[in-house]
């Protein structure tokens, strides 16, 4: 259930890691849009495996198959599905994981909720399905472009381990991709790549931090219960995998802040400069204030590593776990065009919904 | 747009500050629950305003008027919509507020939208409104402990301003309303409630987080991709006024950890310790795995302070504003029992959507 | 489950016949319409009972209560709750029906669905839920009056019993309310209202027919694979009490036509008369045409009559069920202002998406 | 927009007449169903084009394609996405009704809300994308059939232009697949047979009725407001091309009846047999009794037709249209499986939505 997101433009999941295909279905496209496959592919390239040293050796080409939806290069209105082909999918790695509940995985979840399970790279709990999201949000993209030409949305890597960028971000946003780790901040970029190829070695993983900033949002943007553009977002970035926290402007430090340090203070006569500060990252009472968007989005330590590990089999006897699958030593530079992706699904559907904000 | 919450247990809030009552429906609610008034409203006391020396003073009683759904205390399949009363509105404190752009509110935001704002007391955007979602959660607690009798969700201040309990948190749950700050750390709250006063006698306010933890939360709740237990959760605590922020298990710690450290090793043979340790939060692949759920809410300060404030009126004019209006100096002791009406509310909705699980 | 109607302009209904009020909340009405008590009073006075000979003599003022989303007359975007009381209940007409399963009416169905019921005037499946509806219904055409003024929702009673119009329905609209029937046929009228009052007299029901005809309707309306404007017509009027059949322009009667006949022939340089004829009322591919909607609904004969029918006790033993309750002998004159209100809420909804119908 | 059916078990529909597949996914199967591909094929072999001489004669091969949801036979609890490959399309045939507005279908209706319109065999408009409902239905059957193995769903075709089977319709269920008509009585099925020939060779098209049962449908089904059995069917057939009308049990027969005679009489100490009539369909209050489920579909003659017609093109300029490509002369024998999958995603969506009836 609850495969679908959204609630005008509406995306629906489906696919696992070694199913013939992953894919999306998009329900509530408008028509009319010029729909760049060149730019879809460009999208996944950055997500796809095998892009670098510090990722996956899994070898995808990941181009989007488009079945649907779209007629002469232009969107009609129908739903769109993208199919993602599942090429090199070794199903032969997992065979002797079929009876081992691996740490950090989905494994006792998904045999406790369903009494099945497709043990075969992770199956549906795979990050393999957001390849389907990233095309998603490479057409909700185009879609807020074509209407919105300034927005821009920028994620980047900002921590990983305990190597972190120092406060208030300040960096030129085309040095995002100066560097496969794809933190702007190239000194930090080099000691985070190195950190990363230890790691690997060691056989371990680290966790991270995704940074994520929206110049040109609209004001307007986010239904003030309960699709705040914070729930909104939150909900969306908490469905990709490993992640376990958001926190939007000023996020946890809030909480030892005073009313009079965290209130940003309105700039008179002000259009595009809406607030002296951004503590709030860009949104009051739900909706978005004109002012950048900013959130950030933890992500834990990817939970396959070749170090053995204790664990039990499915009849609960103790086994030691020794992964030998191709695996992501850190997932976060391959996450960043996930989380611009889920940034442009959420803000297309709150743009389409806020259509009807008065008559 | 979007005052509805969940896919079989669903809520639809409704209601401003200063209208005769803020309300709730509830469609889906089983047919048999003994709904028990008293336990609805002892919720509602809980997040009453005017409860103790460090929440605002407006007075309200609060009571739950059941208007349908319930036939001789027994839910009938039916909608159930409460109604709570709103009695002390003095919708004079607003009328000079009409034309100023308050800082940290939604006063700006609502104008983007829809270019009209029922200024009294903040209207819709007003935490008021969350009496019927307390109410509603009471219903959710009442049904889940019907299915559940060891189900027990408990919400604590764990952190106001810079006072901080020390993690990992041990404490005895009946500790927790032991005092106005709802802190289970019975020396933590003496200064968390001496700092309140303080703040409130400056004219200013702080923020704080607040900790949830669910004991007796059985395995298998949560839909793996976009109904995610942390997305739904997420979802809902970032639906809450103030709330920046929210965090699973070790949540932003999770990013400066090894795979190795995050990891939760399963026990051998276990039924109620399913993992050495908890990590995660009670929760893999976006299900729960039968251990303690665990998460946090970060709440930024309130916003309406009593120092004065540059900001601008509705024309763009600079102005200083100087709240008057009774408000709370700090909002996190009287969102401990809305932190979990949201968490009971998600878990009964949970709860009913596993009963397909699997044929 | 489902008390819920609509995508944007969504209504949630709930309350039973004999609780303190019915009512309904729109979420999705846009900000900044003038909200007309007095319409929405003479709409509901339309469907009250008491209003005629011919109706249930059940007396109730039926006035709105406006609870949330309107401040100083105008809607605000925030969800409208608008309740009804019920004066008039009488429960103890009904307390020795409590063990009676009625022939025709939910009884039998909401004991073996809920396990329990609200025996009292048919609790949630009484038509006195549809009064919300109605309330609805008159902020829709509101709506739908700002954005088409030329734009008017025609329903009227065409057939009671064996007494119908001849087709095609030729007739003044302002006929239809010449008379208690609700039937612009002025003649058929008095027949039909002399049936009605010699069924009542024999304790018996009679059932009808009620057209629809929409005039003004723009070209575009309605999402062309389920939510088709006839499925969402269709759907909504199927909804209301004792339907038992809907069909679209020529409806049953196109299975007996050929296609040269059923074709409706596009006219050269049309801008209203769209097409020659207009055998689909009006709607293509699940698309309005801009000719007139044109539908009809058939009610089947009310299910309370108080000549003496066989039926069977909450145990299965057989009993003489005579009943004594007010009821109407037929239903389809105050049925008119309920099928107009859900197509009024049918089309606001569908203009709402259309929004988004291409960019 | 609202490409999507269902609160439980969701179907998502894509695709178009002549892109490279049709397809659904469905959401919200349980997982442990044994998915059985022969049996999906054999109900895409009955809504096959091709397989006799009443129908269009475009071929295809019509296998399902499973993409997802399904691992070693039986179903995971994942989306389950299924493509159906269109192989016979000759685009060619459509060229030159690049800018003709066909008469009965949706090519000015969607010029005039999409502004685009993909003109290849009615692209998103044809019922060729009925197909991946079939293949949804065939899974909604195996559900059901093994929650009730006394269940079965058996359309039929009552009636082609005149020609209509003596009510009550009194058959044995396995004549309906004795001839190519799909209609019971063989002696009818004859005529009709003729009948549709003779229209072909005439180059016209005829419309027709298709009735359906459902024997062993348990009493329960049906959510009482807005999503009563006949809400939910109806809203289903009424999604189906070509369809204009839907009844329930007497249906538009209701309204010249009397509530002594509509009233279906209950059946003391009955089990099986609740009511001694079947006037309601089987369905009271909008839930189903236990009695058989009986309604009927009017269908509109095919669109497509030899015959010359008078038309006009895009520019509003009169044109006279003689299509030559491949059509069905009458669309109900191969409608009567896509009804019968409609009934079995209805029915399993409503069977899982009973599962929180009550506590």
């Amino acid at each position: 259930m609850s495969n679908s997101l959204g609630t005008i433009f509406k995306i629906t999941s489906f696919g696992e890691s070694h199913g013939p295909s992953v894919g999306i279905v998009i329900d509530g496209c408008p028509a009319g849009l010029y729909i760049d496959e060149d730019y879809i592919n460009s999208r996944l390239a950055k997500r796809r495996p095998g892009q670098s040293a510090i990722t996956t050796q899994r070898k995808e080409s990941d181009n989007c198959n488009i079945i649907s939806g779209v007629f002469e290069n232009t969107s009609t209105g129908a739903p769109i599905c993208i199919l993602i082909e599942n090429n090199d999918q070794r199903s032969v790695d997992y065979d002797e994981l079929k009876n081992i509940i691996r740490p950090g995985h989905a494994d006792y979840t998904y045999n406790q909720k369903y009494g099945i399970r497709d043990y075969k790279g992770g199956g549906r709990s795979s990050a393999r399905i957001t390849a389907g999201w990233v095309a998603a949000g490479a057409i909700a993209e185009l879609l807020l472009k074509h209407k919105f030409p300034e927005l821009s949305i920028n994620a980047y890597v900002s921590q990983v381990y305990n190597l972190a960028m120092t406060k208030p971000h300040i960096f030129k946003p085309e040095d995002i991709d100066s560097n496969i780790v794809r933190c702007p901040d190239k000194e930090l970029a080099k000691k985070i790549e190195a950190l990363i190829l230890k790691t690997k070695e060691e056989g371990d993983s680290v966790g991270g931090i995704i940074s994520c900033n929206v110049e040109g949002c609209p004001a307007g943007l986010g239904e003030p219960v309960f699709n705040k553009l914070q729930s909104a977002l939150g909900k969306a970035m908490l469905s990709i995998n490993a992640v376990k926290g958001v926190q939007f402007g000023d996020g946890f430090d809030s909480a030892s802040k005073k009313g009079s340090e965290s209130n940003d203070s309105f700039l008179a006569g002000s259009l595009k400069n809406i607030t002296e500060t951004n503590s709030s990252g860009g949104m009051l009472g739900g909706i978005s204030n004109g002012m950048p968007l900013f959130f950030e989005v933890a992500f834990k330590p990817a939970s396959t590593i070749a170090l053995p590990q204790n664990t039990v089999d499915s009849s609960g006897n103790p086994v030691i776990l020794k992964s030998q699958g191709r695996h992501d030593p850190c997932v976060v530079p391959r996450a960043v065009p996930i989380v611009e992706a889920m940034t442009a699904i959420v803000l297309a559907d709150m743009h389409l919904m806020s259509y009807s904000n008065h008559i």
